[in-house]
């Protein structure tokens, strides 16, 4: 079924992918394409590709399978490129974490072979970069959601699902619209965040003793601040729409919260706290 | 050197400073003193603690040692309670998180027994409430933050020192001040954006759609916003001044986030995530 892999972009994502394809399928054959010569490399050095370029076509006419797995910002100029050389048969897919962008680069770029393209999100990830922190069974048990476009071919639809099953993971199906704005709350939302309260406390005199006394509430909540800066800049830039519109109400929750520590009014801070509380606890109970 | 510690408030912190003194210095005797009598008879029943009374006076006037660990808002009414009935020798210590205003009530409430109330705070905790959660452990290898006031008697703040050493902690010394400073910015705003978060989210009419989603970015997020609201409230109502100011330099760094994002201002985001990520890994190297 499967032959040759072309994985575009071998960090935390394609490698991993590449390494549970390996696993699940033995593919016979995995291209690794990226910048870095350090990277690909080294990941030639671990068996995870069997060979590495620099130059995106070279050994993407040889693909069954192609995933493209950049920043989302990389992925319109990556798609043109693409569309020149891919055979008529193969299989496109990415895992770029916005999909209303990646379809209308993807409709826009690859031609003919946009009826081949499968976007998608797997839901996994880590605060690592690059393909030192791949692992074969990182999307085990995780979701990724699939947002098929009016013409995707029902066959490439369903190659594409087998894909991401094989890779261990569960996979949904929804417009790329909904996809982005659960993502923009519930993981871009997070990200800005937590980055924003660190660029801060950085950038403040006292920085270093605040620094000394930060403990594990902070080391969690700002764990995800470590997270590449490129492909984060990316992901914010093209679902910006959702997130301007799910940081406004951020800051009018913000707004609420300096309200009721001005007016003293504990019973506000209490309910407020206290609906988190049964969220994020019923949340754990459901996960477990 | 100790004979009877009496623990008012058998929590997390209570309980487990129970039982890192019980390891390390075989106390003679402790009692606890709490609201909840179902969690007492556990206490009881797990040898945390030798007696327990929901009452405060009874026991209290035996003590060598006390340690307050209920929420900060529940110390005025035990200080006043304790100046009535405790030894002119025993040594009174808080485990607040916040510290002006305990140092505050201490003074208005404690009376001549406030030259042997030492105030501190220890840099330890978790999500889970109650003596369930709590473990000899706790505070190995953790800060506890003491923070003297002019009155203290040069006796007991070595005693408070020595207590906190015997339960694995490292002792550092500050002025009320810098440390509600420090805190606001590392650990109260943390935890009431968290709580903020999920209370939106919560509230949505997608939430449950959202809470389907959410992965592990936002589980580390919001891990602390099933912390107690309780605890919660009395921090942020005790610490409103620091942390209205740093959720007001909060706010400022979320209207430039949402100033870049409208501008389509892709190295501005970039610029701030980059800064954020490499002070979050230089943090968690010196932490190594």
């Amino acid at each position: 079924m499967q032959k040759t892999l072309v994985v575009i972009g071998v960090g935390l994502i394609g490698g991993s992918v590449a390494k549970a394809l390996r696993k699940a399928w033995k593919v016979e054959h995995i291209i690794g394409i990226g910048r870095q010569r350090e990277n690909l490399a080294q990941a030639l050095d671990e068996g995870v590709i069997d060979e590495g370029f620099t130059d995106l076509l070279t050994g993407v006419k040889r693909a069954d399978w192609i995933l493209v797995s950049t920043p989302v910002g990389k992925m319109p100029g990556i798609f043109s490129d693409l569309a020149r050389v891919v055979s008529d048969t193969c299989v496109i897919l990415d895992a770029g974490s916005t999909k209303q962008d990646v379809v209308a680069a993807g409709q826009a770029c690859l031609g003919r072979h946009f009826s081949r393209f499968v976007p998608g999100h797997p839901v996994a990830g880590a605060e690592v970069s690059g393909c030192i922190g791949s692992r074969a069974d990182l999307f085990q048990g995780k979701a990724v959601v699939l947002t098929p476009h009016d013409n995707l071919d029902k066959n490439a639809l369903e190659a594409g699902r087998t894909f991401w099953q094989a890779c261990g993971a569960s996979v949904s199906l929804m417009d790329p619209e909904t996809h982005d704005r659960i993502f923009a709350a519930v993981s871009h939302l997070p990200h800005a965040l937590s980055f924003a309260l660190v660029e801060m406390l950085a950038g403040r005199p006292d920085a270093e003793q605040l620094f000394t006394f930060a403990a594990s509430g902070f080391r969690d909540f700002t764990r995800i601040a470590a997270s590449s800066p490129e492909m984060w800049r990316d992901i914010c830039m093209a679902n910006r729409v959702e997130l301007i519109r799910v940081l406004t109400q951020y800051r009018e929750q913000l707004n609420a919260l300096l309200d009721g520590l001005s007016r003293e009014d504990a019973e506000a801070l209490f309910n407020m706290f206290e609906k988190a509380q049964l969220a994020r606890k019923s949340w754990k109970q459901e996960r477990q």
